[in-house]
């Protein structure tokens, strides 16, 4: 990361008065974390933000401290807009394409290693392994105290996009970072429960549909979620994500794929790959995105369809990739 | 934890030359990775300990280094007996009640609450999140050089007592702990994937079945595994102890049982308590034990017969404690 852009950015965000701080649209932890993680050290240094995101929050993060507080039509005059956790200007939604921030100097905040460095500052750092991991860098430069609430914004950050500290960029600085967030008041045994474990009933009970019917050959497992099935067993798929990375736990599999049915039709297809395997690609190449072991799209149905378009090409690019690797595939790399 | 304690463990240590380690029956994580770790600190001091464990080791810990070297009916001469992660004598299982083991000096190294102090020398920290936290804090006293391999044994007791650095006794220290054996070279993302999100497909066809016919009333959710289904499906039950987990997580849920029928007939019951509950006395009254938010207990069969016999006491312990909390079940502590 470009220590000038550090300082940079902290420029901007002394200098302004009244920022929007905007995160990106199906927010998640460290989207929200960071939204409001930010939004707390900027009124502890006396600014007044406003906080927006164009999409509902999913209700398991209602446990982050001014979580009522973000609005999803933000009005008013504004200094500055600050996008985090964005890849692109089109992850703000409709809060980034309002009359009220056009012209106005654009702070681009985040970790993704495709973001496009669309901001008048950009401070990215790919191996960041959040955007709260940034924050909690930039902090000591805007001269603010470390409190309960910022870090446990900040800490929630680090804990979902890690699934735990789970993911092979934790390092051990990540592990200090969370600890010395503990110390502030952060708790992780709270975080990890509420913005990771804790799980509706209706989306146990769709796990124990989806698992039941659950197909797995040569390596790759996948399933569907039906819309007439989520109605009925009262799963909403939103912030659901643990389904697909189990999947991809299942021994002797290198891909997993989770295909869940929308009202309107389309379908959103969630793929994952063990370590050393790599299922961008294949998001990308279907409009969507991602990382390397978790990726995804939104495909026109009927579901059928999308699951036989998507099962092929992840067939034939394991193929190339264990003939690359040299790697059978009944052999696993270690991980 | 008494600090003359860990004086006369070493002194105990140092003067053995061929001391036989003994983990308990039905090891986990942190019975392996502190049985393995203290071989190997104690190898490395040239000493020639022997490693023992009385049952069969679970197969998704084979990447602990020295993994196939655990015996599980040791022979030879020993000069000292240390019991690791037992919390009373018969944990050992038959290994610890040999004829070559009489009379000797038995150390009891261990951080279960309820811990029996049988040992002539007591190692037991209850504060200690796994037993392989008190070898860490023993290893410098020891003069024993952190390597790969022993930083591997003992990063996986830290991960799998804490089910990735979950439970609520985790604190900045293990944290802390846990940056140390990283730096020292232990892979925390093959660890974490490898001992605790690792499956068989036999368990995650197990869990669909199991999930869909899950009953939730009240408070309280329970699930069955018949013998014959998890024959029919390939599954294996050892290690497996994420149903229960998952189970105790979903919205509303304070208690979950998850009842697995034997072979021989017998019904091994999982329990779980979320946080501000409490099991721990369930299974103690049925002859278990374990912990506060996780224990469990062996019963006679038939399945019917121990499920309903547990479901009611749970009912009227959750009502209880639901009592002494001022907590009515559906306004559920923050955790």
């Amino acid at each position: 990361m470009d220590p000038q852009a550090l300082n940079r950015s902290r420029d901007l965000l002394l200098g302004s008065t009244h920022p929007l701080l905007v995160t990106h649209v199906a927010p998640d932890g460290d989207a929200l974390g960071s939204l409001l993680g930010l939004g707390w050290m900027l009124r502890s240094l006396g600014r007044e933000p406003m906080l927006a995101c164009s999409d509902a929050l999913p209700r398991q993060l209602d446990f982050l401290p001014g979580f009522d507080e973000v609005t999803v039509q933000p009005t008013g005059c504004f200094d500055l807009l600050v996008s985090l956790d964005c890849s692109d200007p089109q992850r703000m939604g409709a809060a980034g394409n309002l009359p009220e921030v056009e012209g106005l100097p654009l702070l681009n905040i985040d970790h993704h290693v495709t973001n496009l460095r669309f901001g008048t500052v950009n401070v990215v750092d790919a191996a960041a392994v959040s955007t709260t991991q940034i924050l909690y860098r930039l902090r000591p430069l805007l001269g603010v105290e470390l409190d309960e609430r910022i870090a446990t914004c900040l800490l929630t950050g680090l804990v979902t996009d890690t699934r735990g500290f789970r993911t092979s960029n934790v390092t051990p600085e990540v592990l200090r970072t969370a600890a010395g967030l503990m110390e502030a008041g952060a708790s992780l045994a709270r975080i990890s429960r509420s913005g990771l474990d804790r799980r509706p009933l209706g989306a146990a009970r769709m796990w124990g549909a989806a698992l039941s019917r659950m197909e797995v050959a040569d390596g790759l497992a996948w399933t569907t979620l039906p819309f007439a099935e989520q109605r009925v067993l009262g799963y909403d798929p939103q912030g659901d994500t643990g389904l697909p990375n189990m999947m991809v736990n299942i021994e002797a599999v290198q891909m997993a794929a989770v295909f869940t049915e929308q009202q309107d039709g389309r379908v959103e297809v969630g793929l994952r790959a063990a370590p050393g395997f790599d299922v961008a690609g294949v998001a990308l190449s279907l409009g969507g995105g991602g990382h390397k072991q978790a990726a995804g799209c939104l495909l026109p149905g009927p579901l059928g369809q999308a699951q036989q378009r998507v099962l092929e090409m992840l067939r034939a690019e394991l193929a190339r990739q264990r003939a690359a690797a040299g790697n059978d595939g009944w052999h696993p790399q270690p991980g």
